[in-house]
């Protein structure tokens, strides 16, 4: 029970300096944020010997170069990182907005107040650079941190969360509102997902398996990054020129992350013209390209497309394509085998490009541009945790609004219940 | 593994329902909520009939008078039900409605659209006419609902679900937007509660069993109606005629509903004053004091208070009385002892009446004005789902926006990322 017990007091000193920072001046808050990233920058000496020490270790487990080049820091890096606090100090603070504000009838002036959410947990597996992103996230949001990254990078995080702990000290806030789960038991993290009590929001960052362990084993609401298979319509009506540059840029730009496109949707009426113009394009940017029947009798030389590849996220220079008779169809598509991330239509036709935004059901729904566009720099919301592919609370790019909640504030003089 | 298979299938033609619903015209789910009023009224036959025989179930089993009568129908109580689908039908279509939308520097137009969540489950103990509420404010949100109520109105349900699903048809709408879990086996609900694939929120009402049942099974996100534990602090600067008014009104206008006052904090620079005048009123209107010591030293004719009397809902004319020394000591005390429902202060104090604004954390936090005004009509929102004690997607009364969602829409003119 001892595990159990030390998960419990982490969550509970958590919760306790939350009500600290929920109430800290955007002074404070950005004072923080700047002393991180002096210190990441000025006095990175300690991180960078942890980071060699989780670097050595992944060596004598022989971990993948990828990964290890993943987990790797450097003075470079450090710098990187510290702008990114930087950025989030020069975003506008979301808490304390009164917005809404109606008199009723009574005279009760009746309004919503932003405030933080309390304690969020994030459980990662990725990069020792998204415990300061995190951790700055919810400092200026005005949330206690709890982080539980993957024991690959555990020194490195370690010493990360103590120099974010001594900048919200010096800044005379509690240096608890940024934790992290010490311990590398996989019941630590079971226990954690129990505390509803404490925490108020879980985010998993990572893989497939982790995002359901996580649905599957928590009692606290999670907000989920799952999987981002973005497709892009070519309708009848589309400017065939802009439609081949925009597809190049929504495949091509930058494969591995989670809104390029997977699966390209081509009106059969155009499909000979786009496709033939489209098709050695992406040849030479050599991305493989997996057909339907209709595709392959257009150019016999793509290979043919299996039924796992409809609805599969390829993250590298692979492509589905398939012909459809009608946007309905393509929505049917969508609808079927698309994971709510970001779709796109490419039209001049206002109906149809209308249908498209108010019928596909997705975070984002784009007409006449790539799909690569849809996250929170691009959409000016600045940094982001992630883009989230559930329905609520979060959808879309998370940034700082959507670490906080509203309460409805009531301003009355002396009003009472008839 | 057959009730599985069955509780599948209605969350599939759920799911295939809810697309339909989703792009139906506000004309048309207007239509459906009218001539479903239209029916309870004029074809309630079959349903009074169906409710006369969960009424002799009941006898047979005993059941308690109260409960016998939150289950009863009348030809009155059908109207009342139809009146509150009239309104459902007044209020504007939240569906749709774009907001927020900027203009990027390259030109990309991004805002956010309001759209309905999909599929809504809720689980409820109460009366039948939750049916007809929930079934009204799912379908003029766009979305379809899977109800599962008591088994002990299972016949009235089934009876005004079948309407309901009438008045769809009728309209040009699925049926299958309205649809109830047939079987009273609780497996079904467990099973329910994994759907998250067709399921995209589920609704617990009822108790605190239910609720927590609900929350530790689901891999579904939920929203929590749980319990009203609010408080009145009167501070040293309160107008205490006015203070008398409030209190008397938020403990007794209707004690057993979740936003009624369950704890009275007093300030003890004011607490001889204020008590002097306020318990006489609460005794002769048959309240139940239970006073901490110092209250008992100014009142020595009141209860003593328990421990457990701090943080209990009374739901009923019992209210627990304490003196503090400070605005601290009171909001350490709602911190503690709340339950995140409503607050309110009385002060004519700025800055003390704005620390309560800004620091106690409640779905509302109300100056000078009875806690009883905590709800959807009151605050203008019009009928409600009931009232979130939780932070993520819906705080405080849930209406038709409540029961949406929004996704980023983008309209480009050929943008690709550089």
């Amino acid at each position: 029970m001892k595990k159990r017990t030390s998960v419990l007091d982490l969550a509970r000193t958590a919760a306790e300096a939350s009500r600290s920072l929920a109430k800290a001046s955007t002074d404070a808050k950005n004072g923080a944020l700047l002393a991180y990233a002096r210190k990441l920058v000025k006095e990175g000496g300690p991180v960078l010997k942890a980071n060699r020490k989780d670097l050595a270790a992944a060596s004598r487990r022989r971990l993948p170069e990828a990964m290890k080049d993943r987990l790797r820091l450097t003075p470079e890096r450090l710098e990187g990182v510290a702008e990114g606090l930087r950025q989030i100090a020069a975003l506008p603070d979301p808490v304390g907005e009164i917005s809404g504000m109606t008199v009723r009838p009574n005279g009760l002036r009746v309004g919503r107040m932003r405030v933080p959410l309390g304690v969020i947990g994030i459980i990662y597996e990725s990069r020792p650079n998204v415990t300061c992103d995190a951790a700055g996230l919810c400092l200026k949001s005005g949330n206690a941190v709890i982080l539980r990254g993957g024991s690959e990078a555990v020194h490195s995080n370690t010493a990360l969360v103590e120099l974010a702990a001594e900048s919200l000290r010096e800044a005379g806030l509690p240096g608890q509102a940024v934790q992290m789960v010490q311990t590398s038991d996989r019941r630590a993290v079971m226990n954690l997902l129990k505390l509803d009590r404490h925490i108020d929001l879980v985010i998993p960052r990572g893989g497939k398996g982790l995002i359901r362990t996580v649905v599957e084993n928590s009692t606290i609401p999670v907000i989920m990054h799952y999987e981002g298979i973005c497709h892009t319509y070519v309708d009848e009506d589309a400017d065939l020129e802009s439609a081949v540059r925009i597809c190049f840029n929504a495949k091509v730009q930058r494969p591995g992350v989670c809104n390029a496109m997977e699966a390209l949707l081509v009106h059969q009426l155009v499909a000979p013209a786009f496709l033939e113009r489209m098709l050695p394009e992406f040849a030479r940017a050599g991305v493989e390209i997996r057909g339907c029947a209709k595709t392959r009798r257009i150019a016999p030389w793509v290979h043919r497309a299996s039924r796992s590849d409809w609805g599969k996220e390829f993250l590298d220079l692979v492509l589905a394509v398939r012909v459809v008779g009608s946007l309905e169809e393509a929505m049917d598509h969508i609808a079927r085998y698309g994971s709510g991330h970001t779709e796109a239509i490419i039209t001049e036709n206002y109906g149809r490009g209308w249908r498209f935004v108010a019928e596909v059901d997705s975070s984002s729904v784009i007409v006449n541009a790539s799909t690569r566009f849809s996250d929170g720099f691009q959409y000016g919301l600045g940094a982001e945790m992630g883009i989230s592919t559930q329905k609520l609370h979060a959808r879309g790019p998370m940034g700082l609004e959507e670490l906080t909640c509203s309460k409805w504030v009531v301003f009355g003089q002396g009003q009472i219940r008839e």
